[in-house]
């Protein structure tokens, strides 16, 4: 792509030193206006910094993960970049769009659809993977080195990116994923409205497949809260581990007693994974 | 009162180890039923913990300043429990009360209201000051010793609470404090609203005036973004700069390049508050 793509600065606040922004421009990949945030380090006033990528769940827009997990802090001190975006195409109005929370508008899964009338506007991984990238890398002083984390439906997106392009990121994480969105209710609901009935169409987009595929052996780091009311139905974290253990695909999974599937839960952890992530996107 | 208060548990997450509570009950002081939060740091269950009040600004409830300061990390590894009170009575329907973000519902300035229809519910100095801490010390294991700190219309409220009773709090801080009420549009129209026209009645509310009346000595800690929107109509740090000058009051106030009047502000110097704070609450 050689064309520079518009951005339209939203809102611009100072953080930590360094600078949260929010822009809109036109996602091609979607046929629609998007918004994403930014966060920039102080350090990148200086150099090209690493950048994190962070999906978030269900009814989520690019704001929550920047005003509730404290992650600026951290970046700050790092000197990495994140990037929030969406979670679904926004500003349309399809027929069902807007009836349930976790389908349609909010609840992009971070696929690409195949299904009238979501297969035109509905490509949330070509977006999130390909096009906001390449817009990033227009606009913003990164450096290339990519880590990618996620939570709960942005946990599946994330891990998802990761498992299906060997090398892309430099490191993955994950909080409270849904692991094997073919098998819980959460993603057989839009799988199925998203991609049709052929479950074949759906593997791609399941992370407990592509651990069984075993195209990548990139280490996968999980925390899951042992209180989280969607931990028996949708999320289910034992059914990645016995598929990693079958094919000794490296994860450390962290079981933590008493939280919940809420963004406290995120801000308590999320120091370790940036550290995490920061050891991965420093290295020389 | 030796009465026990009941109290409702609204909703409980685990948060850096401690929880993060919300709790209904019936104010007497305002005649409706309130809600508030508390975070207990992991100590609290091993001992008595001191105690943070948080007074939050327009338009906020008990919960933007728990959802966005990140101050509970800090609070678990000092071992400080936080509540953070409502702004205004709730669940009533007065003539006008839903009509202006500065006015009525979300802003009820920390004062007891002389004007009808105000009078009988909008009376959050005393429930701030005496109704809810009476609650607390009933119910949670907090040792007596309380600092305060809030932000705009709270740093406000926060700076009269301290001012106006010499030893009640340990410390006191703010963030972009309203430190001169009385004159100022936001603080002009609810004076004159909830209390008429004597402006005899508005100086027990307004921190330069209590500042100029000397009851007090105690040092007042306060962070200003030098970015802030409000900064120049409605917020004025240098009216309090200048009265602490004239009659000699201590007072720490940073002005903030760059920083504006959000909550990314507030959690940006969020940890230095906290720190001021324990210095205090932990003294022999």
């Amino acid at each position: 792509m050689t064309m520079t793509e518009t951005l339209e600065l939203v809102s611009a606040n100072k953080c930590f030193g360094g600078w949260l922004k929010r822009y809109k421009h036109h996602a091609r990949a979607l046929d629609c206006e998007m918004t994403f945030s930014i966060y920039l380090p102080p350090q990148a006033e200086e150099s090209k910094v690493p950048l994190l990528w962070w999906l978030s769940g269900l009814t989520c827009t690019d704001e929550n993960f920047m005003q509730k997990a404290g992650a600026q802090r951290i970046a700050a001190e790092l000197g990495i970049a994140i990037v929030c975006p969406d979670t679904s195409p926004r500003g349309l109005d399809l027929p069902g769009e807007h009836d349930s929370y976790d389908f349609g508008s909010g609840a992009g899964f971070y696929l690409n659809a195949k299904r009238e009338p979501w297969a035109r506007h509905y490509r949330m991984y070509d977006y999130v993977n390909d096009e906001l990238p390449s817009v990033v890398r227009q606009h913003f002083p990164v450096n290339g080195r990519e880590s990618i984390s996620g939570h709960s439906m942005g946990g599946h997106g994330a891990l998802v990116l990761a498992l299906r392009q060997p090398g892309r990121f430099s490191s993955v994480s994950a909080f409270a994923p849904i692991v094997n969105p073919m098998d819980v209710p959460w993603g057989h609901k839009a799988f199925e409205n998203y991609l049709g009935d052929e479950r074949g169409d759906w593997r791609p987009y399941d992370a407990c497949e592509l651990v069984a595929k075993g195209a990548s052996r990139q280490p996968l780091f999980i925390d899951q809260g042992e209180a989280d009311q969607f931990l028996e139905e949708q999320l289910k974290p034992e059914r990645l581990e016995t598929v990693c253990k079958t094919h000794d695909h490296p994860l450390t999974l962290r079981r933590q007693p008493g939280y919940d599937h809420s963004y406290y839960f995120i801000a308590t952890f999320i120091e370790d994974h940036l550290r995490y992530h920061a050891k991965y996107l420093m290295k020389r």
